[in-house]
């Protein structure tokens, strides 16, 4: 296996089964370019922005690859030409939106493209195929949000070496370093500990963490925070980590610890709740009913989890409103928090894969709030 | 000023800039999701995917931003808070197509949106405006493709860092070492002079350096090698510097040095036609006219430049079949090169911005082929 990518035999059925998804849905085609639908489809990392590369796949008939010429070379490592896909290449003078709509037979063809398809291709091709073409979100959810059995290896091996970093971080959170500091040690051990990249790093610190979308800042940690790590990385060939753990830089407050363990079972809820059937907002309903009846309801301001895979946010979101049934091989994760302005937050997060009865987590550090002793 | 953007004054004058440019073009309003077009108009990072974030810049009236609740702080260092600009925020269930649509009047408005505005919001918002948008490319290209004093000074800073990088590079060419290796050492390089990251890095040895795309990879350096060395960085506030050398490891054969320095002096030419009035394809025609005089044109397989600022390609391009006439403030690359399949290749590369009477290069090694010695 290559390691930028899986076998070939993956995306070969990939294409069979979006092509049989396209028609399902009424439509003729998909027109996908360069990111994460691309890479689903063919293992091509391609990135090219101004100049067209489409993955042009019929309901009925062969796939064919539009790419510009000088982007030939860098198609090698994805599984087009081990698939044997034909090519077809253009210089800058060709019409890339023309040749689209030929490999598409000419007509006004009901076409869905990838939700990423810049404005820049969009409106183009919408004029060379006479018809405005609608999104593939529809179709390609379908086959992204249940995982094979290559990408659930993945996500595993992804979540035990975020839980390698969990498992330092203690270490790097010294009172009087400053938040920063602290993502820097947790940067480099992301990619100490296998993945390939940083996803993303959260050290939310005191006030800090009651801010869900919090990065990191200049913030010295003192004795007595309260601190929300949420970080994520990528694991070849290119599914992520994301785990949450909170700490507390000495002993917390009876308050904290009180709260903290609500959010616990709130949390525990929502994971003992999945499994094939159950709906993504029963999910999301079972961490809010213990929050709620501790009267902290209020306090969990977001939705329980999102889909990850190539993409960290992907569906299936557990969330309210959200009916669709979970199936075996969904993969997502289950986050609920709670978040005291100006004070502080706490948030508890694991990925976990849904099995033929239950869910299967990839992450295993302890849930409970983390103390991390601070010498007098 | 703020280290992640310039004055707010700028973004003041930008925005009015670019209401006129959109009355001139005859449409209602600008629609711009995160990107450089808002990095550029707002100096706003913002970098949501699945909910829309939107500048919405009417021609005639006042600017707002519709903008996801969860995502307010995130605006924050932008300059849309310190410029009093109209916030509505939304969350989810609200329709925030319908935010734009109301913003604009609630007519069918003859929105242009920004090229990178994606295939989910534009397709919905399309529907929402009840009329299909246009690109903004236009409106764009004539205000970002000439830069102000202070973009010059960050090209220019950007310039200095990188040529710094391209000082260090011999210590980094040893025989025996991989082209992985040369371009861990160049990142690391990239970053400790001063760029805040590494826009990407090139190390094309031998055969690899006839490719113009190559990358790098795990092909071991030799004696006799020629090595083409192109690399960028990002310099604060988000300016690139792009800068190519190259380079024989040993003394070049006669047969590359005497080639070399025909490319050296198209190199020359090209930087030597730059001046206001002069056209694109007139620079890519000097350059490729040296070349075509030694016998050399087929080798030559790109184009003369791209624009650079907040984006490593942007306008202008330096490109047969581009009659734009250059004007002060303009900033593009000049990187002619030979290419021999198989064997070797060359380029030589600067930034330049055109000024009142000519062309100012932000980069200033030298031009000649490195020779890098090697102990026997």
């Amino acid at each position: 296996m290559d390691a930028d990518r899986f076998d070939a035999s993956v995306y070969a059925r990939r294409l069979a089964a979006a092509a049989a998804a396209t028609a399902d849905a009424g439509l003729d085609a998909l027109v996908i370019t360069p990111g994460y639908d691309l890479r689903y489809l063919c293992g091509s990392r391609a990135q090219t922005f101004e100049r067209l590369t489409a993955l042009v796949l019929p309901a009925a008939g062969d796939p064919m690859v539009v790419v510009p010429r000088l982007e030939l070379a860098a198609l090698k490592g994805s599984a087009i030409t081990e698939l044997g896909l034909a090519v077809r290449d253009w210089v800058d003078g060709d019409d890339p939106y023309a040749l689209v709509g030929t490999a598409l037979g000419g007509g006004r063809v009901a076409t869905a493209v990838t939700d990423s398809m810049p404005a820049l291709h969009l409106l183009p091709l919408a004029g060379a195929l006479g018809v405005l073409p609608v999104l593939a979100t529809g179709v390609m959810r379908g086959l992204r949000m249940v995982k094979e059995a290559c990408e659930i290896d993945a996500l595993r091996k992804a979540g035990t070496a975020i839980d390698r970093v969990h498992a330092r971080v203690p270490e790097f959170l010294v009172p009087g370093r400053t938040e920063a500091d602290v993502a820097a040690d947790i940067s480099e051990a992301i990619v100490a500990e296998g993945h390939s990249d940083v996803a993303f790093v959260i050290v939310g610190s005191g006030p800090h963490g009651a801010d869900p979308h919090h990065g990191y800042s200049d913030r010295e940690l003192r004795v007595g925070d309260i601190v929300v790590v949420d970080i994520g990385g990528v694991y070849e060939p290119g599914y992520h980590s994301d785990c949450t753990r909170t700490y507390s830089i000495g002993d917390p407050e009876p308050e904290v610890a009180q709260r903290y363990s609500v959010l616990e079972r709130a949390q525990r809820a929502a994971l003992d709740a999945v499994r094939p059937g159950v709906s993504a907002e029963q999910v999301d309903a079972a961490a809010r009913e213990v929050l709620a009846e501790a009267g902290l309801a209020e306090y969990f301001v977001h939705r329980t989890g999102h889909g990850i895979g190539l993409s960290v946010h992907e569906e299936p979101y557990i969330v309210a409103g959200n009916d669709l049934p979970l199936t075996e091989g969904m993969a997502f994760s289950i986050e609920p928090g709670i978040y005291f302005p100006g004070r502080w937050g706490a948030r508890i997060e694991d990925i976990v894969v849904v099995t033929a009865d239950g869910a299967l987590a990839v992450n295993h550090r302890p849930h409970e709030l983390i103390v991390v002793p601070v010498s007098r």
